[in-house]
This record gives structure tokens, C-alpha cells and sequence, in this order.
């Protein structure tokens, strides 16, 4: 196994794995498939319901994804499906043109589906996997963060039994109080009561088994059924207390039989309207997945391909659009339950795809009397614990432009929704590193005495001469801090009447972009209209070879030297001598 | 003169050198101002007429602005009021709200300047200048260039003596083309010839001059008034050929007085839509006006306060709106004729006011018979040398990131306007500066034999170990470049089975971020899980001094070493014992 990368072939990764099967494997990916069919079937038809859509649809997008991401993708155990986030950003998105609940809406998460899954698709051929990067660690976290409060406030209106819209935390809040008095009592009861089991299930349930003498893998996987011991438990007593005349509402008929075969709807506006949010749903999708499939690939020295992954990811969802789904990516949770569980290929994957088919064509009845509000109880669950706000304190104590960032985000997305909130975080955590770039670091360097190496004058005791001016930049020179440099040797020139000669050491000046060098220039021509030579000293390599392209090193008043040392030396006895 | 920066005070520039005042300023001042003002009342006419503004409106325009950058302005020659390209902006900002030649027009003009006054007070009191850093020169440049092709070409009209619309090339172009068969014969020959005069008078009169034994200083100012005799002798001929009857359009009458008192609109929905302009226009007037002033205020070993400009050019766009003018900046031509011409200090500004205010009460009956055409004659010449190609090719040779941006700020400002130009150039020259700073350049290094050094494995004869692996990033780490070094180590690892040791050469790191930080813990933790540790060496000061704030060093598989040489010792021999 710790050599078979060697054999990885470009294009369908299925090759890499497919020729090596044998029992040991698909014992593995059997057991996994088993664990991971277990947790998706509530999983699949809660964010179906947060998405706006009828439960079986979270079914639908739940077998054409996993067997395509099986076939393309390069990661071992992702598991594709419905998330909760990306659930969340589909009802936003859909929201804007089709009631919940109507046909309409349906065609319309299917043709998000189909958008998502060619932009994806195009981003992957294009090797566009790059632009992922710029949405920063801090502003997933606080988007993410901020998703899991509006999802959790979403469904507060279902498990009270109460109607309440709005994509935003402000809406929704009015809505829900506007809605406190219709509370259904026995709802809220039932759905709390699940809510607090659930949570007993994660921290309480996990060390009991182990003190009883259970293996840690096997009583995580016990809880991991949780969900489904919920769905099983408030099903029946709904059924055999008659609850549902009592007013709690339920699924109800869940169509049985195979994923339909549908069609987006080719409709330009419409198209030209869920644009941005496809391409919000297609990065955040493709990030989180990325983001899981390497944490995991990790682990067992595998590797995945992010540009693969694209292509393997908008195939996904257009199996999604194709079979009544809708738009879908990796999940952490059940992904890292498979692979614990011992899955070894994607085969795990088409098993699981299998028992996901098997359930949508005979399980559905027995889905019947559950009650929306355990689904709702399922979810607030799950998302609550994507909640995370120890990146405050994080970026508080490392960098408090990442703190700005995280904050922005957090709070455009929780007042302004999902995509405003992505947008707004992705645009602060540019500006802010912009902003930082743009005013580099420029010391006056004097030298240490008995050495040949120059530092900062501010931190330490150095030598300088009135007459030479010694800088060092600390950043590759381009547009945005090109005209800082212009006005440092300004004020130096202005503040320096004895100045003969400015030397720019560039050691640490990996760039000069055509606005810099036109900065040179400038800095050279003003520096010789006032009577003063500019030098320069260690240019790198490759910056050397291109200023030798250009007319500055022609029109430099003074020279090129390859060490600061040998110019100051050189400048020292000029000076004296004249 | 070379040390009264000292005595430079913080808030009033007047004071800096109002004490200084003597009989040789007060000559050197006085001269420069008429020269100005001869070359200021043609522009100043045909500026406005390119703003869709009446002729007066331009001569309102350089009084006020005028006296207050004098006041105000830490550039001692800068020379403030209707520039070509922002009056060309004004123009494109005003069409959609008014029609050229209406009061309502002439009123939103106003509210514009009002507006960008504001604005720019605002930015200079925030100290906001340095966001205008973020206009590269090539997109500068490229946005110039384009502008001044689009003036020439919307100058046509007149020349032609036909009415044509569009803000844009292809709009202007296909206008034009239609009205081609009703061009006026003599307005075309007239304003032809004019062409062809202001022509000669710049590129043959001047030499001509000094072969007669005139100094080249004194043949460029009487080169300079070259459009002065345009005006004089087309308005002689107009008025004595009856030109006026024949169908040559005039520019009437033009009112004499003093500038009015003006406010602004005060409408909410009005102002909504003119912000994006106005801080378009505040941003393009604000760069012209500065780099200028630099240019200039370097040669005299002054230097200019670009926050302290804002807060300039803010106050005379307001008073620019205050007495019935238009958006203004200080131009470069009519700079540099006030600096050679030996203008001393702000001074000048003020007589030049004065004498465009004498020519605002007495000159303007003498302009009745002024045919339009000869003030687009003007227009044509002066803004066709602001078209210069030549960035093409040295951003060609230099950065083609730069000549990218630069193609792509021109071809939108012809085929799209002056505003959706300028927002295309900034996000194209940023997006292609994000795109180079995500890529960072990280090389594996290996030993130069008998040295201490390390370099690039690819470019140099070095010794490498299979256990240990030397990897030197030459950027800083920030969110849209850690997930190439992540990548890069996974690559790694992948491919080099013996691997024991992971060493980064940190000497090139000035920052690292919230996500940045986040991908070394995964780095360190993925290299740990697969059994290989993680070191780093050569950690600058303050980066080492903020990683001791978190956990990364306790975490570190590995050790933090103070040089790359003594990082390889240690390796290798603990790879050897083992």
C-alpha cells in the first residue's frame, strides 16, 4: 500500500484501485458502507427538509453523487451527499424564486444542481482549483460558524410547530417570536426531548459503553446510530399514541421507488440569476470537501488532486441534477465515519449508494408517522457542533486583521444571509491583506560593528553615515506599495541635507512589478534632479536578469553592488575623497 | 530654501511660506501666473465643453479651486481646475441624469463636484491616500490612453459640426458614422486646419523659435499660447466672414460677471447613484493631481502630503460647487508651464485666479464669435498626447500580469466607458497580483559543497539526503498561498518514500496568518501522523515571537533551529545513528 501512488494513472482513478481488490478490502468497505448507510438515511432526509425540499429528494442526492464520486474522485473515503451548510445556501438561493414545498421550487434546486455541477466541472478542465485558496481559514470558520446558528434557528420553528420564514438571523428571530403564542405544545416537548437525547448520544452515550467494556471504534459507532434510534423511537410513539391527531406534524407519504430521471430547467434569467449562488455553493462545496478528503488522505500518505477533485465534484452534482437531487458535496462527519469504520477504496462508496437505493425503494412507508421535528431535533444536533467560536480568541491573540475578517463574516452572514456574509468575508480578508502589503516594511540599516551584516537602526547599535542612506524593503515591490517606497526615500531626501547616496538593499525583493519599476525609475530621476545617487544591492537572480531588459540599470546615478557591504564600503571612500 | 522644511507647520501650508514673502518670489509668481492664465482661459472654455457644461462654467471652475489649493495645498505650483479626463468623466456621470445644455444638467454638475469634495475631504481626514495606490501605473496608463482616444473621438462631432451621442467608442463610432453625410464643409476646414496649426505650434514652432535665437525656455511659453491665437484669429475670421450665417455653430453668448453662488442638489436617490462616480472621479483626479505634484516638488527637493492633498483637492471641489463649477484636479501641462515659467510658491495660484476672474468680468463679450469647433480643435491636440502606447510594449518586455491589466483597462474604457474602465483595471490588475502571491515560489534546496549556503536543487550542484528534505518559501505565508505549501509538502512526502524529515528555510517569511498558521499545524500534523517530523529554520525575530503565543511549537514534531546549516548537521547525524 505505501507505494502504490506509483501506479496512479492521470485519468480515472478508479484504475489506481479497481485491479488491487480482493476480500480484505471489501470486507472493509462493506463494514464502512453498512455504519455510513446507517447515518446517512436521517441525514440525507433532514437536509433535504432544511433545503426546502420533500425528505426522499435528500435519497435521490444521495445515490448518482456517491457512485459518481466513486468513479472520478482521488480522495479514498469522501463521502458526497446532501451537507448542512450547502443545504442552507440552496434554500437561500432557491428561495428568491419558488415557494417551498411546489414543484417549481424542486426544478429549481435542480437546475442549481446542474449550474453548480458545470461550473465545478468547467473550474476543474480549466485547473481553476487555485481560487478555492482565497476564501482564508478564519472566514470559513466564522461563515461556517454563523451557517450552523441560522440552521439551528431555522428548524427552532418546526420543532415548535410554528410557520416562520427568513434567510437571515434577524428575520427569523421576528418571525419565530411573532409565532411564540401558536407553539405547539406536544411538538415542542417531543422535538426537546430528542434534542437533549441527541446530545446525551454524543457525550454522554460514547463513555458509558467504554466503561461497560466496549472498544472506543465500536461504541463511537454505536452512537453514530443515534439519530436513527431517534427516527425509530419517535416514529412508533407518534404511530401508536395517535399524535398526529394531536397536531404534530408529520412526513407523511414519502413516494417509494428508484431516483426519477429530470431535467433542469433551461430558462436564461433564471440561469443568469443563480449564478453567483451556484458559485458560491460549488467553492464552499468543493472547499470543505477538499479540506476533509486531504485531512483524511493524509493520514494513510495518500494524496488527492484538487483540480480532480473539481471535475469529480461537478460530476457529482450533475448525477445530482439528472436524478431529481440537488446540489451536494463531501461531508465531514459521515467521511470521517466511514474511514474510521475501515472503508479502503470508493467501493465503500457504490455500497453505500446501493443501501441508500435499497431504502429510498423499500423504507419509505415505514417513514410515514415521523415527525418533522425529529429530523429538525437531527439537524440542530449536527450543526450545532460545526458552532465554533475559539477562532475568536485565535485570531485575537495572532492577528487581529484575521480576527476583522472572521468577525465581518460572522456578522454579515448571521444579519445579511449566507451568500452576502461569503462575500463580504472573502472581500475583508483581501482588503485587509492588501491594505498590510501595501505598507511594507522599510528599515534604515546601518552596520553592526565587526561584522559585514547591516540591521535596523531603530533595534540595534549601528553604524551610519550622514552621507549614505542604507534601506532595506521587505516585501516584493509592486503597484500597491511601490509609491510607500517613493515616499520614504522622499522624506529620507527631505529630512537628510547632507544625503549623497541612497542604497536600496534588495535581498528580500522577490518581484518588481512594472508600476515599481516605473517607482524606480522615478526615485532615480528625482534622487538625480536634487543632486543624489541611487544604488542599488544583493537584486536577486531572476529580478536582475529582467531590470537588465529595462533602461533603469542604464539610467541608475549610481551602481549595482552584489553585496550592501562592498557598496557602503566603496560609498565611504568616495565620500572622503571628495 | 534647502532647510525651510524644517520650519514646515502641521496644519496650514500658507504659513510655511507666507513669512518668506519678498520681491523675488512676488516677480517669479506674478510671471508664471499670466503665462498660466493666457493658457488657462482656452482650456478652461473648451473643458467645460466637454463636460456638456456651458463655456463660463469652465472659467467658474478655476477661480475658487484655485484660491483654496493655494491655501490649502502642500504642492508649491500645482495649478488646480477642469482637467480633460475628468471632465470627460463628468460628462459620462451627468448623461445618465441630465441632458447636456439643460439648468437640471448644469445642477447635477455641481452636486458632482459637491459630492467628490466630500468625498476626498473625507479620505484625507480618515488618512485614506493610500487607497489610491491601488490604481497601478500600467492601469493608469492604459485608462489615459483610452480616455484621451475617446475624448478626440467625441470632439469629432464638432469638428464635423454634426450631433453625435455615446459614451463609449463603438456608441460614439456608429454615431457618427450615421451623420456623416450632413458634415458641415467649413466647420470641418476650419476646425481642420486649427487642428493642424496647434500641431505645428507644438512640435514646429518651438524649434523654429530657437534657431532665430530665442532661449528654449521662452520659445515653450510662446509655444503655449498657441491655442490663444487659435481662439483670436478663428473668432476674427468668424466675425468677419459672417461664418455664423453659413452654419458655423458659435459659442454665443457667454455671461460676464462674477461666479454665482451655487449649491448643490440636495437629493438622496440622486446621490445614491452619483457616489460610484464621484469616487471614481475623486480617486483618477486625486492620482493625476499627486503624481504631479510629486514630480515636480522632487525637482526643488520639496515634498508633497498626499493625505494633506486630499484634504486640499476636497475643499476646491467644494468650492468648485459652491460657486457654479464642475469636478476639478490639478493638471499636469498647466503645472509644469507655472513651474518652469519660475513660479515660487502658491502665490501664483492666487494671481492666476484673479486674472481668471478679470477674464470672467471683461473677456468674455470678445468670445461670442468663437466657433465651437476651434475649441475641440484644442481639445483634440491636447489630448492626443496623453495617448501613449509605449506601455504596451515596455509592459511586453517587463511583466505580462502588467500588460494584461493594462490591455484590459483600455479595451473596457473604449468599449465600455470611462467607469466601468477604471473598476475593470483595479480588479484586473489585483486579481492577477493575487493570483502571482498564491503561487508562491517555494524551492527544494540542498548543501553547496564546502559552504554553509543552501540553494535551489534545480538551479545549483548541491548535496541532498533522502531522509531530509530542505524546502525554502520565497514569500510570505497568508491564506491564498498556504494550500501550495500544504500541497507542496503532501507532494513530497507522496514521492519520496524514505523521507524521514521535513526542514522549512523560513528566512523569507515576513508574515504569517490566521490560515497560514493553521495549514503549518496541518502540515505538522499529517507529517506526524505518516511518522516524519516537521522542523523549521531561520524563523525572522517577530514571526518566531508571535509562533511562541501558540501551540505550533509545542505540537512541533520536530525542532526550530537558527540556521538551515545547523538544522542539516543535526539531521543527519541523528539519521545516521538510527
Amino acid at each position: 500500500m505505501t507505494t502504490n501512488w506509483r501506479r496512479w494513472l492521470p485519468s480515472l482513478p478508479l484504475l489506481r484501485w479497481g485491479h488491487q481488490y480482493n476480500r480484505d478490502t471489501l470486507l472493509g468497505d462493506g463494514v464502512a458502507a453498512l455504519i455510513v448507510t446507517i447515518m446517512l438515511i436521517p441525514q440525507s432526509l433532514a437536509y433535504a427538509m432544511l433545503a426546502g425540499l420533500p425528505p426522499e429528494v435528500g435519497l435521490y442526492a444521495s445515490v448518482a453523487p456517491l457512485l459518481l464520486y466513486a468513479l472520478l474522485g482521488t480522495s479514498r473515503v469522501l463521502a458526497v451527499g446532501p451537507v448542512a451548510v450547502v443545504s442552507l445556501m440552496t434554500a437561500a438561493a432557491i428561495g428568491q424564486h419558488a415557494m417551498a414545498g411546489t414543484p417549481e421550487y424542486w426544478a429549481v434546486a435542480i437546475t442549481l444542481a446542474f449550474l453548480s455541477g458545470a461550473m465545478l466541472l468547467l473550474m476543474g478542465l480549466l485547473r481553476l482549483g487555485f481560487l478555492a485558496n482565497f476564501l482564508s481559514h478564519p472566514v470559513i470558520s466564522g461563515f461556517i460558524s454563523a451557517s450552523g446558528l441560522l440552521i439551528a434557528a431555522s428548524q427552532l420553528k418546526t420543532l415548535m410547530g410554528v410557520k416562520a420564514e427568513g434567510h437571515n438571523f434577524l428575520d427569523l428571530a421576528r418571525s419565530l417570536w411573532s409565532q411564540a403564542g401558536q407553539t405547539h405544545i406536544l411538538t415542542l416537548a417531543m422535538g426537546g426531548l430528542t434534542v437533549a437525547f441527541l446530545f446525551w448520544v454524543r457525550s454522554g452515550l460514547k463513555p458509558l459503553l467504554v466503561r461497560i467494556g466496549l472498544q472506543a471504534r465500536t461504541a463511537d459507532v454505536i452512537a453514530k446510530t443515534g439519530p436513527v434510534a431517534a427516527i425509530a423511537i419517535t416514529a412508533v410513539l407518534t404511530w401508536a399514541l395517535h399524535w398526529e391527531a394531536q397536531g404534530v406534524k408529520i412526513v407523511g407519504t414519502v413516494p417509494q421507488g428508484l431516483p426519477p430521471f429530470t431535467l433542469p430547467l433551461f430558462d436564461m434569467a433564471l440561469w443568469q440569476s443563480l449564478l453567483v449562488p451556484a458559485l458560491l455553493i460549488s467553492v464552499v462545496g468543493f472547499v470543505e470537501s477538499v479540506s476533509v478528503g486531504q485531512t483524511l488522505a493524509a493520514k494513510r500518505r495518500q494524496r488527492i488532486e484538487p483540480d480532480q477533485e473539481l471535475v469529480a465534484l461537478g460530476a457529482s452534482n450533475l448525477g445530482a441534477a439528472f436524478t431529481g437531487g440537488f446540489p451536494v458535496t463531501g461531508g465531514f462527519a459521515r467521511s470521517v465515519v466511514n474511514f474510521d469504520a475501515g472503508a479502503q477504496t470508493p467501493a465503500a462508496g457504490v455500497f453505500t449508494a446501493i443501501g441508500i437505493l435499497l431504502a429510498s425503494l423499500f423504507l419509505t412507508p415505514a417513514l410515514y408517522h415521523l415527525p418533522q421535528a425529529t429530523l429538525a431535533a437531527t439537524i440542530v444536533v449536527a450543526v450545532l457542533s460545526l458552532v465554533d467560536f475559539s477562532i475568536f480568541r485565535k485570531t485575537w491573540a495572532w492577528s487581529k486583521p484575521d480576527f476583522t475578517a472572521v468577525l465581518a463574516t460572522l456578522l454579515a452572514t448571521l444579519l445579511q444571509g449566507v451568500e452576502v456574509g461569503l462575500v463580504v468575508g472573502v472581500a475583508v480578508s483581501l482588503a485587509l491583506h492588501l491594505y498590510r502589503t501595501s505598507r511594507p516594511h522599510i528599515a534604515e540599516v546601518g552596520l553592526v560593528p565587526g561584522t559585514e551584516h547591516f540591521r535596523n537602526v531603530l533595534r540595534h547599535p549601528v553604524l551610519v553615515s550622514p552621507q549614505v542612506l542604507s534601506l532595506r524593503v521587505d516585501e516584493s515591490l509592486y503597484f500597491a506599495n511601490s509609491r510607500a517606497l517613493e515616499d520614504r526615500v522622499n522624506d529620507a531626501v527631505a529630512t537628510h541635507p547632507a544625503l549623497r547616496h541612497v542604497v536600496l538593499q534588495c535581498s528580500a525583493i522577490n518581484d518588481i512589478d512594472a508600476s515599481a519599476l516605473e517607482s524606480l525609475e522615478a526615485i532615480n530621476h528625482r534622487l538625480r534632479d536634487a543632486g543624489l545617487q541611487l544604488h542599488l544591492s544583493e537584486v536577486k537572480g531572476p529580478v536582475m536578469d529582467r531590470l537588465r531588459r529595462t533602461h533603469l540599470l542604464q539610467d541608475l546615478g549610481g551602481q549595482v553592488f552584489l553585496t550592501h557591504f562592498q557598496a557602503i564600503q566603496e560609498l565611504a571612500r568616495e565620500v572622503s575623497d571628495a
